[in-house]
Parts: C-alpha cells; structure tokens; sequence
C-alpha cells in the first residue's frame, strides 16, 4: 500500500470521522463497537461483499462505490421496514488505490450515513495484491416480531412493486456506451439509477407498520428471480403481469424502440425497489402509504396455489425464459 | 466459479446447516436476520478482513482457515469479556476454490461453532478473479456498560498477560521451514499456535465480571505494540518487562539458542492473548479467577504517568526498537 498511509493513519484521518456519531465505537480506538437497541426492537443485520470488475466498475468514482455499496445494504433493511442504525466495513485495498480514492470513498459514504441516519461502528483495512474488495455488515432494528420476511405470500394475494424496474440493468448498458441514440436526459437517468439507487427506507418502514405485508423482499437479483424467491419460500406459485410493471420514461421510451429489451428489464436486477405481497382487501392501504410518500407501488401479478412464477403479456400469454432470455411460446 | 457449484446450491449445501440454531436467520432464505439481546445485555461488534498469501498461507488447510478467522474475531470479543453469539461472514472465492475446499472450510466453521457456542448469521458469497478474501463480522453480548475498554489503565497499574507469547510469529516461521534443528513436538506445537490461536473467552468473561480490569485489549499486533495501545489510549506510559513475559516451552528452546529471537516474540503478534491492566490490590483476586480456568495469567510490567512504552531487560535496562528490531543502547 505505497501509495497509501498507514492503517493507523487511514483510520484517524478518513474513517474515524464517520463513526463520531457512535459513542460505542469510542473514535474507532478499540477492537470492538458497543450498542444496544431500545427493548421493544430486534435488530436486524445483512452483510454484502463487492469486487471491483464484477460489482461495480473499476473506473466508477469512488463515492459512487461508497454510497452503492450503503444503499445496497440499506435496501435490505428497507425490505424488512428496519431503520439504519450502523455498519461495519472491512476494505481490501488494491495496489491502485491512493488517498485521493480514500478520501473521496469516506465523502461519499459520509453524505449517505447523513442521508440515512447510520454511522460507522467499525470494521478492518488491508491490502490486497487483487482487485478492490468491499464487504459490508450493516444493522438495523425492528420493532420485535414484525419484520416481513420472504415466506408469508399466501394464495389470493396480490404482487406490488415500488418505484421502477429495469433502469439498473439499463443504466450498466448506458455506461457501457449501449442506446447512443437515446435522449441524453434518459442516459443520464439510467446510469444514475445504476450508480445510486435509492433504498426505499421510509416506504419499507411504513409498509411494516401498516402490518398488512404477507412477504417483502428487495429487488437486487432481477424481479422475476425474487419473485420466483418468495414464490419459493412461500410455497405458492405466482403470476407477474409483464405490462403492469412500471417502468421509467427512459426505459419506456427504450422499449418503445425494441420490445426485445423486456426480458432484461424483467430480470437484469440492480432495481433495489420492494417487492410485496398483499391480501387484495389491503392494498387500497398500502398505495396510500405510498401515496403519502410520493413513491409508486404498482400492483403487477397474484399470487396462486402451486408453484413457480409465470410471466404473462398483456393479453394473457405466457412467457419463457429461454437460453437466450424470454421467448414467445 | 466454474469448479464451484451456484450460489444458491452453495448456499442451501454447506452454509444453510451452520445457521440452523439461529432461528432468526430462517435457514438463510431471507437477506437478514432478525435477533435480540437480553434487556440487561449490550452487543458488542468486531469486523476483519483476511487475504490469502497475505493472512493465511495459500495453502492452509481450509478448516483451520476458518477457524483461524472465527477465533481472531472472537479473540476480540474475548478482550471484552462478551459471550459470542453470532457471525456474518462474506466469502470471496478466487478461482482455485473448488467444492472440496468449501465442504472443508465450514467442516472448520461448524467445529469451531459447537466448541465456541456461536451460530452463522448471514452474508454473502462472491467470486473473485484474485486471491481467495474473506471477511467477518462478529457479534457477542456484554452486560451493558461493562465491557473493558483501551483507555482506563491509571498510573500505578499492573499489566498481565494471558497464555504464553511468541508462539504465533515463531509457528509462522515454522510453517516457512525455519528452526529445523527444534525438536519435533516443539515444532509441532508452534505451527498449532499459528493455525489455531486460542480464543480466551472464558477467561476474558471472567475477568469481565470481575469488575477489577481497568483495560483489556488482546494481544494481535505483537505485545509491545499492543501495549503502547493501551498506553496511548489512556494517556499514560508502560514499562514492560521483556524477562517476566511467559513463553512456551518450545518459544523457551527457541530463546535458550538464540536470544536474538526476543524481539519476534515481543511485537511479531498473532498471539490473541489477553492484555490487561488492574491495581495492584486487584492483581491476586485476577491470578485466582486464570487458575480456577487453569490458564496462565502473568504480571509483565507496570503503567506510570507520561507516554510511551519501555521495554526492559532483566537487569532494568532498557531495550529499544531499532529499524532492524530491538537492540540494547
């Protein structure tokens, strides 16, 4: 790590600001972070890891990198209606790293710990012959008991998602200089999307509360995946009404141009939106909490006895995912 | 990962067993787990980052990888004298890691699990096109306000060490096939103490409750290092005895052949003793409580007023930390 300071040094400078918030992280100067939550809550933990290449893009700024890999995390605790508490970090610094990387990394992550009211509680540094590795165990706490989990869908109930699928798969293409001959205004909305997606931390909250969630879960691995996720963990089968899922302009207008782009958006993944379900009587609730917040939630399939997830076009067709993505039967 | 089977069948195979008695990791299908502490208990968090070639040999035997990796973590919560509970652990594998070396590893997990009463949380498993890196989140409970910090050593202190020192830095060298002439058993017995550091969670428990520890850390840098940790956090200086610091019989042969391995064993780390201060008063009520547990427990020096650590031969004088290790003045 020649181009870096000493551990020691790292810590003091650029990380031990970011946990000043945590008096049982006493300034990053022990071993350990202490804490408790407040009686009536759980707390709740997700942990994360990154690659450089694989994760996210080597040449990705380095805020960027910080505040994904938050949000990434924090879209897991939204899914459960927990509030952000802290997280532990440990990074494995690449030969290429320098300060100025540090220094912009701990700026991003310290404009989302504001935005999201969390704080450093600890974590490791070391160096890594390898790409840039990032791992991240963050903590939340819900009232006891009352976090949704995957495995509560019941038949008869309906399929919701938040905000919009598909810009995160889309805005990676974008970066890739993919849709040159899109609007630049959409560009930018899909590679931003990709960079920073938005956990939807207020909407997860309010959602457990209402206590009117069978299932909830984030959209990280495509919605047809984590649909099939709670359709499997539930013991039903679902249906996904593929022209009710709600889409951005941008991708609208993309698949506008090319319908061919509908599998990607259906399971490219990086949406980071929730995923619910609901008994049909519920729903009227549950869109306006959302309402309240000023976020869409979308009804878009039901769920059914049986097993698997079925896709359907507008008219009721169904759709395959073949080796090539989704086909026509 | 082309050796490796997917992640979900990685996942449901090797890593789902090691949470069974976690209930509220729900048998990892859900993104988190929910869990709570005791109402008069806190948690207390560790995180650490491990890279192959740079803190495990690339060819170590992956159970004592992973037991290497759970016990340096639960040597931190040890120095707090918390119960462990739990961890998260991110895996990132490098190609060379094949379904053997997975079945292996959590074979050393789960061991380590039933021996330390802990229970596998969540986390995440990637691939990495460099080497094999692994991080882990630990998290045990203390009764609140009570775990031992860095910075209450008082002038007038004493400072004792568990367990016997060097053998970790001396075992390593071992493993690189240095001291060929040491007898066998010898040999033996040092690589052990590399591969396999012993948590002293009982002891640190005990010590804990005790009441009478003004600061406790455990010893992962190498000795002096560690004690100037504790010296600098509670602003006061430290001398330590150089002649008093318990070696292991094979760390004793070592030293009878050669003194100039002294400094090794004095900052070469990878110990995970117990380091701690106490009044003097307090010091034979804390002797009785490591011989009721059968485990060493040694006075090594002294804390004083000022800054800095001394190293101190038999006969007083001082060593000091040349650019070449320690040398007399």
């Amino acid at each position: 790590m020649a181009k870096l300071p000493g551990e020691f040094d790292l810590i003091a400078r650029y990380f031990k600001p970011l946990a000043r918030r945590m008096p049982g992280a006493v300034g990053l100067e022990d071993d350990v972070c202490t804490w408790s939550p407040q009686a009536d809550q759980e707390i709740v933990l997700t942990a994360d890891a990154l690659v450089a290449g694989i994760h996210f893009l080597p040449d990705d700024p380095a805020d960027f990198v910080a505040r994904k890999m938050l949000r990434v995390n924090l879209s897991d605790l939204a899914a459960k209606g927990a509030t952000p508490i802290g997280y532990l970090m440990t990074s494995a610094f690449s030969p290429e790293i320098d300060e100025t990387w540090v220094k912009l990394f701990c700026e991003g992550l310290a404009a989302d710990q504001d935005e999201f009211g969390l704080s450093l509680m600890g974590g490791d540094t070391v160096a890594t012959p390898g790409p840039l590795t990032l791992s991240l165990t963050a903590i939340g706490t819900v009232p006891k008991g009352r976090a949704p989990r995957r495995n509560g869908a019941r038949p008869g109930d309906k399929v919701l998602v938040s905000g919009s699928i598909g810009d995160g798969a889309l805005g990676l293409k974008v970066l890739r200089h993919e849709f040159l001959g899109l609007e630049e205004a959409h560009r930018r909305h899909l590679a931003n999307r990709y960079h920073l997606p938005q956990p939807r931390v207020d909407l997860g909250r309010a959602l457990m509360q209402s206590g009117r969630v069978t299932a909830m879960m984030d959209v990280s691995d495509g919605l047809a995946a984590d649909l099939t996720h709670i359709a499997e963990a539930s013991q039903v089968s679902a249906t996904l009404r593929a022209s009710a899922v709600p889409v951005s302009e941008a991708a609208a207008a993309i698949l506008a141009d090319d319908m061919s782009w509908l599998p990607l958006v259906l399971t490219g993944g990086d949406d980071y939106e929730l995923l619910l379900t609901a008994a049909p009587d519920d729903v009227p609730a549950l869109l306006g909490l959302a309402a309240e917040l000023d976020l869409p939630l979308t009804e878009i399939g039901e769920i059914e006895k049986g097993s698997g997830v079925t896709i359907v076009d507008r008219d009721g067709t169904p759709l395959e995912l073949g080796a090539k993505g989704y086909r026509h039967f």
